[in-house]
């Protein structure tokens, strides 16, 4: 989406044709700094140090990984070396897992001297069916933006309430949740977007918020405690969020905090939609709040947060108590029954068993 | 309360019998530091940049400060000035107006040679009851807590979820919400606190953690987002919160965020009780949602946080894009159907008209 007047993706090719260039996402909101990968290790150290961050991202990322490294050494060494070596950098990460089989399953019937090619090719069209997944979830929300802009007075814009970053950021272009509120605002619908800060890592703050600001989105960054009260007095239309795995009924794990927006948003009767591509649906699970292991991270992401100081120093400050422990789970679970509806690439459905499986079909043997 | 070995009030006498000392606050977690006011300007100052907050422990300031300008000059005039010059430090506060018209209202019958013994003894009574108004709270509070400590499994301590700062540091000791778990600690109870974070001020981070620390209650510090995740696993027994307000059939005004905890805990059936000294309750409400404006602060409260860097120095940054503007509601509305029960000084009632009546049958006619 655009910065200022230029529109930039998350990943591309330089105009070299071979250099991969990325955002480095630890510098935002402060600076923006493009990094230019020209080595599996860069690659590597990109998506371990969270330069690239969001589950799309990272698959395009290590996949340009591979890329990169088949021009160094084309070999069935090289090819293994940077599957493991990208494999290593965050290993829990799924659309990394599945970028690196797709790229080792196209390369090694290959001779070496057309891998480097190849995995560029198939590097740039990851990106590119990712940018196009997205475009749809886009497409497939922007009537229900619409239907809310319908109903409202004249001049005022459509309120929606966004949880971290499932923006442009995370994937390589569009965003998920972001994707529609975008896709309203080409249409030249007037919307507001509230957006959470998203304790502890302040993924809204850092991100969501330099999005909206960049793309020229008129936007309110809150605490992630004001949702509710908002709510009560009629401050919100609508919530989006993005989720990380979806079960088979649809329930979301998604960023932690995300269930409290739910809970508010059916209490008072404000449409709580998410959005997905469907790769993140787990046809294998049910009951998410039973059976999704919630990763505990870091206590210090609670004790300590970064920003820039009045004098434009970017340092880590503590905000707690040394005697004080803290605790951090990552993510939570919101259950399907306040789930309004799931906004896929192949459209909107409810979030229940059928309606996944409408959407799905190929999943009815499932 | 204790902070280490030795007990501490929020506001006390010192040994010389006139000078006041008080904790400064703004410092704090990151440093335990007693300043001692000997002057009406020093008593309102400390007001003013909240080196004393909470409405009990202002109002018990106020008392002093006039008891600090009696000894300078107890005449009408003199009088007068402290009224003024403490009524201008938080003009909104009811505690603060409250605490200036008894301590008025006492001495300006009396001979200016007796107003400063006077107001010193009025002052210390002050303080005084609103230690035993806290300490009854806290004994009413009590037994919720071991009958929940009844059912738990030998060695599981109870998970007792406290949002913002309602502590002895916000009262002049036991506090309010914090008042059954130090009661029931002294009676040797296992409890575990989760103490939410509270942004954007952070009240949670900076007093409450280091009120249990000091005190030596276990306690996790935990973000605002957490808690509605902690309740779905099963790892809250009860919520228990202070008040800004309570409504005369039992809604809640309390810092922003409690209504979503209070949501969670209604979803996961977890008791979410509320503890007031009376006069927080503001008989001529009734729906608070509907009632009560709500104060909207600084957006810089959002944007820019204080902490303490590595190297020690406790410095504010800013954690958002300077093109993102802040919204910053202050507090928030739980509805009386979300709270299990409300703990006076007077005993534990339903939220609803009847059940605080019946606590406070001299209301009857209201």
């Amino acid at each position: 989406m655009k910065v200022g007047d230029t529109h930039y993706r998350s990943i591309w090719l330089a105009v070299d044709g071979h250099t991969v260039e990325i955002i480095d996402q630890t510098r935002m909101p402060h600076a923006f700094a493009v990094e230019r990968l020209t080595t599996l290790d860069q690659a590597a150290h990109a998506i371990k140090a969270m330069l690239v961050r969001g589950a799309p991202l990272i698959g395009a990322t290590a996949a340009y990984g591979i890329a990169l490294h088949m021009r160094a050494d084309a070999s069935d060494a090289g090819l293994a070396t940077a599957a493991e070596t990208l494999m290593a950098t965050r290993p829990t990460a799924v659309n990394l897992r599945w970028a690196i089989d797709e790229m080792r399953t196209l390369l090694a019937p290959l001779p070496t001297a057309r891998r480097a090619d190849a995995a560029y090719a198939r590097a740039g069209a990851i990106a590119d069916e990712d940018v196009e997944i997205n475009r749809r979830i886009g497409l497939n929300g922007l009537p229900i933006i619409e239907a809310l802009a319908a109903t409202r007075p004249a001049g005022r814009p459509v309120n929606i309430l966004t949880h971290c970053n499932a923006g442009w950021l995370a994937t390589v272009d569009w965003g998920t949740a972001t994707s529609p509120i975008y896709q309203a605002v080409e249409k030249g619908i007037a919307v507001h977007v509230w957006v959470d800060e998203t304790r502890p890592r302040n993924q809204g703050a850092h991100l969501t918020a330099w999005e909206m600001a960049s793309h020229g989105v008129p936007h309110t960054l809150i605490v992630d405690n004001a949702g509710g009260h908002l709510m009560q007095r009629g401050r919100v239309d609508m919530v989006i969020v993005g989720t990380d795995r979806t079960t088979a009924r649809g329930d979301v794990c998604n960023k932690i905090g995300t269930y409290l927006k739910a809970l508010a948003a059916h209490d008072n009767g404000v449409p709580f939609y998410v959005a997905l591509p469907s790769p993140t649906i787990d046809w294998t699970v049910d009951d998410g709040v039973r059976d999704i292991p919630i990763e505990e991270r870091s206590g210090e992401e609670v004790s300590h947060l970064w920003g820039r100081t009045d004098g434009g120093e970017v340092t880590r400050v503590r905000i707690s108590p040394e005697a004080s422990p803290s605790g951090n789970p990552a993510f939570d679970v919101t259950p399907a029954r306040l789930v309004t509806a799931l906004i896929t690439e192949r459209g909107v459905c409810p979030a229940t068993r059928e309606g996944l499986r409408g959407l799905f079909p190929e999943r009815q043997a499932a």
